[in-house]
């Protein structure tokens, strides 16, 4: 199969998926996926398409809400549901076993791995969602449905007291965004994250222009 | 009475008359709305410090929500619960109407063009807010508490359909955020905000490119 023709049938499958939840967004979050795995891919010399095409596609086949107690299965449950799928778009047992390694060791919480170089592209191509221009947009977007503050007035920074996410949004970049780059997996990962990182520093240093503050992290 | 001890008893005002809303953040709100009045005030060589300090504490005393029907009248409000706190502060009469003019004149809503340098540089330090970084982390914010979209997927710059910042987060950046510039009263008020916006055209430029899009805007 044509790899046009391999995104075209897993977008229909994506969107068959679609089990109520914003289905148009999990199609563009997964070919977003896709890109930067190509990018690193590349980058890196390594990885075979049609396995990170797969998993790029099917990474977040079963989504669970972020306070249910099966969360950490997520991802194995994502793997199982894939097989029948992959089996259907010609994938021999050995390929699939190897996608489902790729789906089962993307997310922090399941807590493998990765142990393959399409693994390793593809957990570095998701985080990469959480970074950049995409990274400030959904912390704030995130703080407002949890109705965080934006900031802590008093102590924006957090030069004496310790940062807390749930209170505060800006809090995120440092309790969490500015350390991702850190824990990529692939070296073109990391250059890629570290962009993005560089980015988000530059737009915290507005901010805290903007608010009469120092941008301390 | 001096500039520091003006600043600090207004600012005791402000905390006394917490609604229970935020009341520090309508203090840092107050204090940043000052900070960019006195750099317009400074650039434009115009404009009476002591009314700008009193507008630009006192300019959201009355605080409705988004969809209370008087909304339209919280400037007046807000204008008429300075006069007594004013009176007591020891601005005259003259000085109390003026003050009361920059605070009425500060809203979109109220529809009353600003007629006074002190009316004209708050409403271009107020407008400040929301542009910039601030713009663009209140922009999301907003966006999460409405649990609207990030943005549309198939369409993120809107070549094909009208903007709408209900539906879509950076829809506002089309629909408001980036004409706000050229509502400015004041040239160092549209000089500040015309750089604000070049930074909200970054950030855009940057999404665009994450998400595998061109920015239209």
């Amino acid at each position: 199969m044509k790899q046009a023709e391999l995104e075209r049938r897993l977008e229909s499958v994506l969107r068959e998926h679609d089990d109520g939840s914003d289905a148009s967004h999990d199609v563009h979050h997964a070919r977003r996926v896709l890109i930067n795995a190509r990018e690193i891919a590349g980058r890196e010399g390594a990885g075979d398409l049609r396995l990170l095409t797969a998993a790029a596609y099917l990474h977040d086949l079963v989504n669970l809400p972020k306070d249910s107690p099966q969360r950490a299965q997520a991802s194995q449950l994502s793997a199982e549901a894939a097989a029948p799928i992959l089996h259907e778009l010609g994938f021999d047992d050995a390929e699939i076993s190897a996608i489902q390694h790729i789906i089962i060791a993307h997310s922090f919480s399941a807590n493998v791995m990765p142990a393959t170089p399409e693994a390793k592209i593809l957990q570095d191509a998701d985080r990469m969602e959480a970074l950049g221009a995409l990274g400030i947009a959904r912390t704030f977007y995130v703080a407002g449905k949890l109705e965080s503050g934006l900031f802590d007035g008093d102590d924006p920074f957090a030069a004496n007291r310790t940062p807390d996410d749930k209170r505060f949004a800006i809090d995120h970049f440092k309790v969490k965004l500015l350390g991702l780059a850190g824990t990529m997996q692939t070296a073109a990962g990391r250059e890629l994250a570290t962009e993005r990182t560089a980015s988000m520093r530059r737009y915290l240093d507005e901010l805290a222009r903007e608010i009469g503050a120092d941008n301390l992290w």
